[in-house]
């Protein structure tokens, strides 16, 4: 779309007028390094805030209590979020906890508790270090501002097993005047369905009621964190959160054929859609990114199960890694995916190039497959050829590097 | 149940009296070697039989002609079955051979085509080298008998990346005379739900009706074969076949109470459970076999869909390759797997030593945890609280030595 500039790499929120952020050290991990660990994202203005959290019904405390917040409809100033500690499994202590990780930061910021978002992510089932934590969130309230700095600083203090930080910045351009929608994200394993172990905070300087803001969220995380799968594996702890604190003075109506609506729609598609390629191009110990292209399928469900099935397959992943284009693996995932299927009738190619079509192999084509999946990225479409519904999916690799990694904690 | 008796490790089905077998060499992988890689099931007398098959859409060949013949309910006198090739997606021509290879096998034992069913596994999209079949078929039909040899080669032959082959035998004792079932399996790669990559050929010398038979072999499947898991994936191929020559002359009346019919049920239950915990055990490149125990599930499908979430979550089995106790994982991946779940009521244990009790951690045992989980077989056990059912699932870690063993073929 034209009036939308795309900032790769930005620093992130530090774009967004009225927002400031800090990144610091609080040893959450006990390790006695300096690693930056606890993230600050405050608002002057106050926010009308939407999220999106984690399906898993081992829900972490901190999810719970922005749930919380976020239903009583109350404003936002700010979030405080911790790697290293995912208070999950934590009982009450852990509700506790969260809850005074909320209030230590209202307090510090002079606002309400309930103004606060609290995330956490990391390791299940230990208590939070309150302590430390506590430490922690003075030093953030201190140290935070608007520069690029301290953006870059708390972005690099959400990641836990992520091997770089990401952020993205899109300014939208409208009737003369700039907007700006930007966010920052970590990942990096358990990455599926409904944005497992991942966070997100996206921000923008426009004015939008949390009505608007919800559809917007729930449109832009559909193509993207929902469609991005590295382990198949849902973490207890996924949260997306958008706020918009409306210090441009600009109001979104709420039209959805109306220019500005568009356009802010649109940003907030490119901000998670860049976040979630960051998320899935650094999964643990992945060499390959594979876009699985599904069309033809009996029903939009149908081809969302074909791709998952393959995106998920052991399989599939480990010849991937091998950069084996063994298209029977394909084949065989996707008749058990439990969607409509017909053998006669499949296509599946490598980029363009043709592996199966209506059924039945293309060998003379087996010297170009090879070429493509020596790529570090590459395409793979299936045509079921029943329907007209599609899904597009981004999946990983799957290596020993990451068994190596994941044997232990 | 007293009255049976379990031969582990027999020769199989040379157990069964009026079964020969063969075992032999025909070089379907077209590498110049000497590998047993077709083998011959054969009854003089005509057998009732019954079959279940992969439900992946994608069906082999053999699969589909095998459905046809026992759909037809005609008597069944012999199986011929190959490795190293699966027939799989192989259009026309492949459905022409699998026919081939029934009609070559009946021509030369002189019975019916429709009387031979045929199995394939191995790799998917090549269609099969078809002198060297039929060469091997004469073969085998030359060389069959009844002996040990002959029984433990036809094992041997249906093995794909199984590092031994799998038999056993149940002796059923019953008012003074003795009757067998027997059984061989090949698995090792793609074992999930729904029997993946898997075969098995039971016979027994009872005489048993169709209906009976196929009651009997779904309900000796169901805590078995379709109750592993290695790496989730199911395959195009799989085939359970259960023979029954009636060379006994005893019938197995249809009376569920009686004598007989039980001790014949519970016989090929301890059939199909052996030959399944030697599929598990012997899974690729895998270091331990876990027993999933989960209980106080709202409903038999929560009870499973658990379990499965568990033994097919990535991070859970590279943990359990890690020996890590990482019961965290464990209960992310049972809020993920849809079923009803209350954090605050799941206790998770090690053999007997509790993890998590009502959703709180009792690391006071982690000593303990860490010593189980260093065994090569370990239990883990989950009790959700909130109904009564159960399910129990074999399943295995990752290892990185089955990343590099499936990333190329």
């Amino acid at each position: 779309m034209k009036d939308l500039c795309l900032i790769d790499n930005s620093a992130g929120l530090s774009d967004v007028p009225g927002f400031e952020l800090a990144g610091v050290s609080c040893d959450v991990r006990n390790k006695g390094d300096d690693r930056l660990d606890l993230a600050l994202i405050f608002s002057h203005s106050p926010c009308k805030a939407v999220g999106v959290f984690t399906l898993n019904k081992v829900k972490a405390a901190p999810v719970r209590l922005c749930e919380k917040y976020l239903r009583t409809g109350g404003e936002i100033k700010g979030i405080i979020a911790n790697s290293g500690n995912a208070n999950a499994c934590t009982g009450k202590e852990g509700m506790e906890n969260a809850s005074a990780m909320a209030k230590e930061t209202a307090l510090a910021c002079g606002v309400e508790q309930e103004n606060i978002l609290v995330c956490s992510t990391g390791r299940i089932g230990e208590q939070l270090p309150m302590d430390k934590i506590k430490a922690g969130i003075l030093s953030a309230v201190q140290q935070k501002n608007s520069s690029d700095e301290q953006s870059l600083k708390a972005a690099n203090a959400i990641l836990t097993s992520d091997t770089y930080s990401k952020t993205v910045t899109v300014q939208v351009s409208c009737n003369g005047k700039k907007y700006t929608v930007a966010g920052m994200a970590k990942g990096a394993g358990m990455i599926e369905p409904n944005m497992a172990t991942m966070l997100a905070f996206l921000a923008t300087d426009l004015d939008v009621s949390t009505e608007i803001l919800d559809k917007v969220l729930r449109k832009g995380i559909k193509g993207s964190f929902n469609a991005i799968t590295i382990d198949g594996d849902m973490s207890t702890n996924d949260t997306v959160v958008l706020l918009a604190n409306g210090d441009s003075g600009q109001l979104v109506e709420d039209d959805p054929k109306s220019e500005l609506y568009q356009k802010f729609e649109a940003a907030v598609e490119m901000v998670c859609q860049s976040l979630a390629e960051k998320i899935v191009s650094d999964g643990e110990k992945i060499t390959k990114v594979v876009e699985l292209n599904v069309s033809g399928a009996a029903s939009p469900a149908d081809a969302e199960k074909v791709a998952r099935a393959i995106g998920n397959s052991l399989l599939v992943k480990s010849s991937w890694y091998g950069e084996d284009p063994n298209w029977g693996r394909l084949a065989h995932a996707a008749g058990y995916a439990g969607a409509d299927l017909i053998e006669e009738k499949l296509d599946i190619s490598y980029n363009e190039i043709p592996a199966l079509v209506g059924g039945m192999p293309r060998p003379e084509y087996k010297t170009k497959w090879k070429e493509i999946v020596r790529a570090k990225r590459f395409t793979i479409s299936l045509n079921l050829n029943i329907g007209g519904d599609t899904f597009r999916l981004l999946a990983t690799d799957l290596t020993e590097g990451y068994v190596n990694f994941n044997k232990s904690e």
